[in-house]
Parts: structure tokens; C-alpha cells; sequence
């Protein structure tokens, strides 16, 4: 396949194309960079739906039924399941696509998994990249899930315009706490496994957690869902409709792609920085690291000397 | 307080100095960079021992019993307590500072704690140059304590030497599943709270975890310990000052410390080439920013040109 196959696959949502491109993303480099160049997507951006909670939250199936409810409302959907939780192991690839299987078998729709690239970040940039892939590709809504409630997390839901934040009942009480933090990134909170003890519990903590927060336009709102038995979820994808004609009035839409665009910029400045300098000062990067580690060069001296070649260069 | 009187202060360990030297490189910033070039540490690095595990496993109390024993031992000693689980909201700081009082209080010895500082990756930087301080400052032993169990607390891990992973009974498998990725950075277990029930099951799972793992020159040690009753805590120090004594043979400290500088490098030229950009450029940045999120420029060809412009400029 060609590059302009490949891109021309891409458009017309060819899967075999599809799925060829998004191995391309997630390896990165040069050859990421020029598809992206060149699959460029034009019109409508898609709705980015994203999915995140603890370990346990149930959040694939919830994934699996969620977009079915959403497919069937409006038309395919692509799902891009993230992994940032295993960073040396690799983690739980073929689960994710195992769960969300009838969403995968769904006319039109198209399921993915992502787990690791890289180093630092490398993840939450091929998110984005593959976001723009399923953009080019056409689909008008697109979920991204993903597990865990650190930094990694938050950044990967930045990718996304509506974040449903999932909660099951039973984490104690220095779980919620650590969560603190991820609450302010929810749109929409979903206690799962609603028929399991304690959701009320649960249910109850968000509102009172909620209520901490400061006011602004959007008041997220909680809902129970148990997605076994298919409980809570038209409603939880009415509120997803809902959260996207409120984004579309004043302008508030655009803030939020400004934003993800100068997060993307600078991660992709910064990144393309190490790549040029390291292959093509690889010596005099192995020297300052030599100088460095012995304690000869301050770090920050080395880095500006070397910042200083990357100017100009082929990449 | 001249830049001259800080170096000098932070280089006689005078805790004002130090205080405000660490306040300084939490910031970042070029006020930062001046100063860590100016304190440059001469002589043996310190010995990095980190200390990480889930919420609630009572790493604070164990940083501080370890800490008074390793100071008892072999001197004072620096402790940098880092909270990466709170992007938003801070994070419980002051908690810490209370927790680990005595050592706190103990002669010669400084505790100190640090938050999200802006960016992805920019604790991780922050907390690197804090230990450079505390090496300046003549430290030849640093604790380094993070909560939490995803690849931010990995990352901060990359500073240590010594890696202590804590876990504590009644964790559930889930949780216990999600930790598989952490598993391979420690180099010795702690099972915490061994006065309550389960933590013989904790070691005996943590045992076939590391059964699992690929033979090496140091087979990781499972040791309990009981912090408020002392239990364990004299066998775990005599765990770390052997894995010090192991990293000593055939230069495995020297490779360990040259992939730390090369990450810190990494990171140093990414971080500059972003700010030097921003500040030199900063209408030609939000003027692509704006491009990219209307869609009318694709984000590398953006990156590429942007990138061209930060030679040779001050920075």
C-alpha cells in the first residue's frame, strides 16, 4: 500500500487502512508525522467522548453499551481504549477489545486499543493523533477510554469535549480520596454497577464532592447506570447530547480546541526538539550525558548548548 | 539575600537557604536554572533511596521511622516528599510534614514537600533538581517519597537509587492487578501494617509476582514492617545499605546514574525549547495555535517551523 493509498484508505474509513495508519500513529516518528501531514482532516471535527475511573469501574462494557446507545442514536462511532496504567508490562490489550466486542462487530463502528508509546507523554500525543485519523476518517463522534485516575489520565481526557467520569460502588474511602483531583476534569458522572450495595453511597459522595466545586455554566450531572442490564444508559447518553449542544453555544467549543491545540503543539515542538537533536548530534548528546552524569556539566548549561544546533536542520 | 549569600547558604546545609533554594526550583523558570548552575554539586552524589506505594499504605509513617534509622546509623539525611496525584487540587501537603515530625525534628536532618509544578513532566524535573540541591548542600543520603501508583510516580522513581515499593494488606485483587506495571522498578518490598491481618497473603503474592519477573544480579527482598511499633524497620534499613553496597559493584551505579541524566537532559532541552519559543515567539505560536484548532494547518508541519526559530536566541 502506497501512502496515498493509505491516505485515500483512511478517508473512505477502509478498516484495513484504518487499522494500518493507526499502527502507524502509535509506533511514532517521521512516518506518523508525514501520514498526519498528509490525511489532514477538513470539515466537522468529531465529538469526543471520554471514559475514564478507577481500576474496576466497569468501564468497557459500560463503553460497549454507551456507544452502541450513541451508534444507534446517530451513527457509527469510533472507540480508541488507551492504557497508560502498565508502563513497563504493557498491559491488558486484547481485554479492552474482548469487552467492548459488540461494539466491534457493529456496522460501521470501529474499536481500537492503545496502550504505551514511548516515553513521557509519547501516549496522550498518538491519542491525539489517532483522534485525528478517525477525524479524517469521517466518523462524527468518537470515544476514548481509558483507565486509572493519575496525571496520565487527565492528560489523555484533555483530548476529549465531554468526559464521563465513571464510579463503582465499594472503593474505600482513601480511593475517593485520591480521586480528588480528577473530579474537576468530569462532565458527567456515572456511578456503575448500580445494582451492586453502595451505589446510593456513592452517588451521594459525588453530589457532596460536587457541591465543593465552583459554580460555573455546566452543572455536571450524576446518573446510576448498571450496564449489564442496560440500566441508566439511554439516560447517561441523553446527558452526553445534552453536555454537546451546550459546548456549541458560545463559542465555548472553541476555547476548549484552542487550548488541546497548544497542548498538542507543544508537546509535538518538544518532542520533535530531542528527536532532531539526538539523531543528528548523537555524539555531543552521549558527551553531555557523560559530563553530567560525572558531575562536569550542569544540566542546564548542557541543555541550552545543545538547543542551540536543532535550528534549521533537516528532520 | 543575594544570589551569591543563597549558594553560598544552600552549600553549608543552612535550612533558610535551603528552604528558599527548593522553593525556587519548585517554580522552574529561569530563576531556577540560574541557581542550579550557580550551586553546581561537586564530590560523591548522595545515595537516592525512593519510597512509593498505593494510597494508604502508610509510607509517610514508614519514611519516617526509616528515615530516623538510616540518620541514626549514618547521619542526617534530606527527605523530599513529592505529590503528583493532584493536578488540580494541590494535594495534602502539609499532611506529610506532619507525618514524618521526628525526623523532621531529628538534627541536621530536612524534610520538605512538593506539589504539581505546571506542566506534564514538570514534578519530575522539579523533584530531580531538589535532590541536586540537597547533593550541593552536602546530603549523602536522600529520601524520596511519592504516593500513588502510575507512571508519574514511575517517573519520580527514575531519581532513586533504591527503590522501596510499599504495600499494604487489604488491598483487593483489582487494585493488586493494576500495580503489575509498578512491580519492575522496585528493588525492595516493604509489606506494610504487618500488625494486621493479611499480610502474610500480601508477601506471599508479592513472592510469585517476583517469580514472574526475568532473573538479574539482585533478587528483590520482601520484608514486613510494623512503623508504629518499630517492627521491621532495623532489617529494612539493612536492606537498603546492602542494595547501596550492590550498586557499588562493577559500575552498575554509574550506568543507572547516566540514564537518569540522559532522561533529566531529555527533559531540560524540551522543557527550554517550549519557553524560549513562547517568549521569543509568542504571537507567531498563538497565531498556529489558531490555524491547528481551526484546522487549517496539521500539527507537525507547525511544530517543524516553530522549532526553526529558537537557535541561537536568548533564552
Amino acid at each position: 500500500m502506497t501512502q496515498a493509498e493509505l491516505v485515500e484508505g483512511v478517508r473512505a474509513a477502509a478498516p484495513r487502512a484504518l487499522a494500518r495508519a493507526l499502527s502507524i500513529v502509535e509506533r511514532g516518528g517521521a512516518e506518523a508525522r508525514d501520514l498526519l501531514k498528509a490525511v489532514r482532516p477538513g470539515g466537522a471535527p468529531p465529538h469526543v467522548v471520554g471514559l475514564t475511573g478507577p481500576p474496576g469501574a466497569g468501564k468497557s462494557s459500560l463503553a460497549d453499551e454507551l456507544g452502541l446507545e450513541l451508534a444507534r442514536r446517530e451513527g457509527p462511532l469510533a472507540v480508541l481504549a488507551v492504557d497508560p496504567s502498565s508502563p513497563f508490562s504493557g498491559g491488558a490489550i486484547l481485554g479492552d477489545r474482548l469487552r467492548m466486542s459488540r461494539l466491534a462487530s457493529a456496522p460501521g463502528c470501529f474499536v481500537r486499543s492503545m496502550a504505551t508509546r514511548g516515553a513521557l507523554g509519547g501516549l496522550t500525543a498518538a491519542s491525539a493523533d489517532a483522534v485525528d485519523l478517525f477525524a479524517a476518517a469521517g466518523f462524527g463522534r468518537v470515544m476514548v477510554e481509558t483507565v486509572g485516575v493519575g496525571q496520565d489520565e487527565v492528560d489523555v481526557m484533555h483530548l476529549a469535549d465531554t468526559v464521563v467520569l465513571t464510579l463503582p460502588p465499594g472503593l474505600g474511602d482513601e480511593v475517593q480520596a485520591a480521586k480528588a483531583g480528577i473530579m474537576e476534569i468530569g462532565h458527567i458522572f456515572a456511578v456503575t454497577k448500580a445494582d451492586l450495595p453502595g451505589a446510593d453511597e456513592v452517588e451521594a459522595h459525588v453530589r457532596g464532592m460536587l457541591e465543593l466545586q465552583p459554580a460555573g455554566g455546566w452543572s455536571p450531572p450524576v446518573v446510576q447506570v448498571a450496564a449489564l442490564e442496560g440500566r441508566g444508559i439511554g439516560r447517561l447518553a441523553d446527558l452526553v447530547v445534552e453536555h454537546r449542544s451546550y459546548l456549541a453555544g458560545d463559542g465555548r467549543r472553541e476555547g476548549a480546541r484552542r487550548e488541546r491545540a497548544e497542548r498538542r503543539l507543544r508537546s509535538a515542538v518538544e518532542d520533535l526538539a530531542w528527536r532532531t537533536l539526538t539523531r543528528n548530534h548523537a555524539e555531543l548528546v552521549r558527551e553531555a550525558v557523560d559530563r553530567i552524569a560525572a558531575g562536569d556539566e550542569d544540566l542546564y548549561s548542557a541543555a541550552e548548548s545543545l538547543l542551540g544546533r536543532v535550528a534549521g536542520e533537516p528532520r
